[in-house]
């Protein structure tokens, strides 16, 4: 890459960064937890926030009322490629609050052996520190040449941590406004410290809850035990029947539409820095515990899963209870990857429980719940190659495209909605603490994300 | 039987009945719950209420301070045979309340079209209308004959249902004061309406409780969902595995010191009036569940378990939570017959999870708990045919020995500290709800529990 227009514009970004790191602060200052209706007013205060600063760099930007918080959008002046750039303002709740060393809402910096300069606090990594990163690359350009390099747009919303109620049908009512050739997401990590990725495939979601019921009431272990039916050992037998001894799922016809991944995607992989021994070892594992035969990072990333993520029934209290429990419950969600069908595999899940269940158990399922299909981004498109080539460039360490073990629906609401593709490029980093208590985002994720961004709109409109 | 000494005393007894009704309802209407610090003063004032009556009777009466709720003890002035009569004054909680019909402390007698009259509220069957039988009997026997026809003492206890702390201190402090020929127990049922029956094996217990740890932290089931060790799937695969399909335990040695029951055994269970039916159908079953190739009564009575209570981890709330849980829990009883010990059992069970693990995984076992081995009574004792005698007399049934599959551990108190034997004969049935709101004793089983009562003490001093 050798655009003149660049220099300056990093060099305008070096100059900036304490007023940048400033109105980062301010922003976190304000308490925008979306889940709690207390913090309401707060969550509005921080879009009118946002929208008072992108009018200061030009934009036409307003705060627009849903029936939940209300989203932000804005649109540049520029002329070129039109991109579309998201981020969310709401932040998750703070508690457990006596686990902070810090005030999550008040924003510190703070020297570190191990990161340098960190910005701890809530919403520091997740999403505002990230988000900011791309306004402040566009408040340079703009105040370096005037103008921004490309058509750009932003689309902020206020209840990514509270299950987005109002953004579909918010897309679907201002889609001509909305679309963009791409959209840009800046919402994931980096693969390893340093490394520059790119996300280019996230494995999609399905949520179900089910009950097995054994006797009509609570009965006495002492006067039923041994003929009465035990619904937690029917949910016990059922679910260690979901997996083979390989760790492989068990369920017919579970792997349809799950591909290999290629061999160049592998060779990526194995090379990204990735640092396997550190991910299982901060956990307590010794090694990976998936299916027999995938590395570590295509397990999280290229394999689908049937989790468990709860499992109750009969007396959890102090001391014993001599009860045989009329029900037990578990709540499972799958991940899935290439091209699953959500809807599909939730039959298939609950045709191998009736299969499995004894006279006399019955299931009953939890109404049905949304499942969301893989999301692979369509990395053939120019802004790839060029996002790429742009990240290369700024951390001196080839940029990787990376598969993510999580789900972020809004890529996949982007294409299903407004027919846009996506790209998800961010800076956090694994130990960023999101969700939990003391958040921090590193220094150099926000100044080298700024700068990142400043290139890619370079690349973009080369 | 042909004691002349009985017809006047059965005479007095029907004519009796409103009173010895007026009495039980003035000791059911004291609160007397255990468990609930709140309730010690009636506690206290259903201990007093008993010394009082008994006093009244000429026993040689007093409630008697243990550190916990206090004990009653009392003896009278008889000669011949020195039984000890056991019943416990203290009585369940009554949550949740919305599901009573009637006031739990306000006793009223009911009719209803399958059991004539009934006597509704807290406590009636558990166990203070069964102890009042006993009570009851003495009086009539000391109206009409101006004595009674046995060395009689009774002994009450006030936290039989919060786990009897105080009740081996107190049995080892006053073993020369409390030892008897023999001990009776009226806190058991009758195998089927109308059927007189005497408790001569009743099950041990062992209780056990584990945890299993994978992760050392809570994990994102996106990020670690595949190579991530599920607690969830790890407790479910020990708890499956716990049972082979013919109902069978597969802990190695699980079934030493089990004997297989006599044919004279089996015929007379057989033909105790047992209705499996009834039995099963009530709780929703078609079928019993326990090992295959024994019979309803054989499993609950007369062959072990291991069962599961309680079984938690992960996440229980509304909707769904992406989480790998670092813990999960499981809590377990065993019943034990035979020979079979207890604490070499513990070692068994603990040492078949230890096999299951899986790398990374670990558990953790809660601190020893209590385990108390099987019970046989000592049937050969003469008092046992004369009870029996005197049962089918008064129930126009031939009296039976039935096993049971809960655990009383008195019984097993009074030979261990004491080398006493006991005799278990209780009137309660099936359908009384103890523990359970809308608790209620027959009057038959009241009425004609007294008449037993006199017809046995006629009996034991023949």
């Amino acid at each position: 890459m050798n655009d003149t227009r660049l220099a300056p514009v990093l060099d305008r970004i070096d100059a900036e960064l304490p007023a940048a790191l400033d109105r980062l602060m301010e922003l976190l200052r304000i308490q925008s937890i979306s889940t709690d209706p207390a913090f309401k007013a707060e969550c509005d205060k921080a879009a009118e926030w946002l929208a008072s600063d992108l009018a200061s760099i030009g934009f036409n930007a307003a705060k627009r009322a849903t029936p939940g918080h209300p989203m932000v959008v804005g649109h540049g002046e520029g002329t070129g490629p039109h991109v579309l750039f998201y981020g969310h303002y709401d932040v998750q709740p703070v508690d457990p609050l006596s686990e902070w060393n810090t005030a999550p809402f008040e924003p510190v910096l703070q020297d570190t052996p191990e990161h340098g300069q960190v910005i701890r606090g809530r919403g520091t990594s997740d999403d505002k520190g990230q988000l900011m990163t791309f306004v402040e690359a566009c408040r340079a350009w703009k105040a370096v040449h005037g103008s921004l390099p490309a058509r750009i747009s932003f689309f902020f919303e206020g209840e990514e941590e509270s299950g987005s109620p109002s953004l579909i049908p918010f897309m679907k009512e201002n889609a001509e406004e909305l679309k963009a050739d791409i959209a840009l997401i800046c919402d994931t990590g980096m693969v390893a410290p340093g490394v520059p990725s790119i996300a280019s495939q996230l494995r999609g979601m399905l949520k179900d809850e089910f009950t097995i019921v054994g006797p009509r009431i609570d009965l006495h272990s002492g006067h039923y035990g041994g003929p009465g039916l035990n619904p937690l050992k029917e949910i016990s037998r059922i679910v260690a029947s979901f997996h083979d001894k390989t760790g492989r799922v068990a369920v017919e016809g579970f792997y349809e539409g799950v591909h290999e991944i290629s061999d160049e995607m592998k060779r990526q992989w194995e090379n990204c820095g990735f640092d396997e021994k550190t991910y299982l070892e901060s956990v307590g594992y010794t090694r990976p515990h998936g299916e027999t035969g995938y590395s570590t990072l295509e397990q999280q990333w290229a394999r689908p899963t049937l989790e468990v993520n709860g499992l109750w029934g009969g007396y959890n209290g102090a001391g014993s209870k001599t009860v045989i429990p009329s029900k037990a419950h578990c709540k499972i969600t799958c991940r899935l990857v290439g091209d699953m069908d959500p809807n599909a595999l939730r039959k298939k899940v609950r045709a191998h429980v009736a299969a499995q269940l004894s006279p006399d158990a019955k299931v009953v399922w939890d109404s049905d719940l949304e499942g969301s299909p893989a999301a692979v981004m369509n990395t053939e498109r120019p802004e790839f190659e060029a996002a790429r080539g742009a990240l290369t460039d700024e951390w001196n360490r080839e940029a990787v495209l990376i598969g993510m073990g999580g789900s972020i629906p809004i890529a996949g609401f982007f294409k299903d909605v407004l027919g846009m593709d996506a790209m998800l490029i961010g800076f956090a980093n694994e130990d960023d603490a999101i969700h939990s208590p003391n958040e921090k985002y590193n220094v150099e994720s926000f100044h080298k994300g700024i700068r990142s961004w400043a290139r890619i709109l370079a690349a973009l409109s080369e």
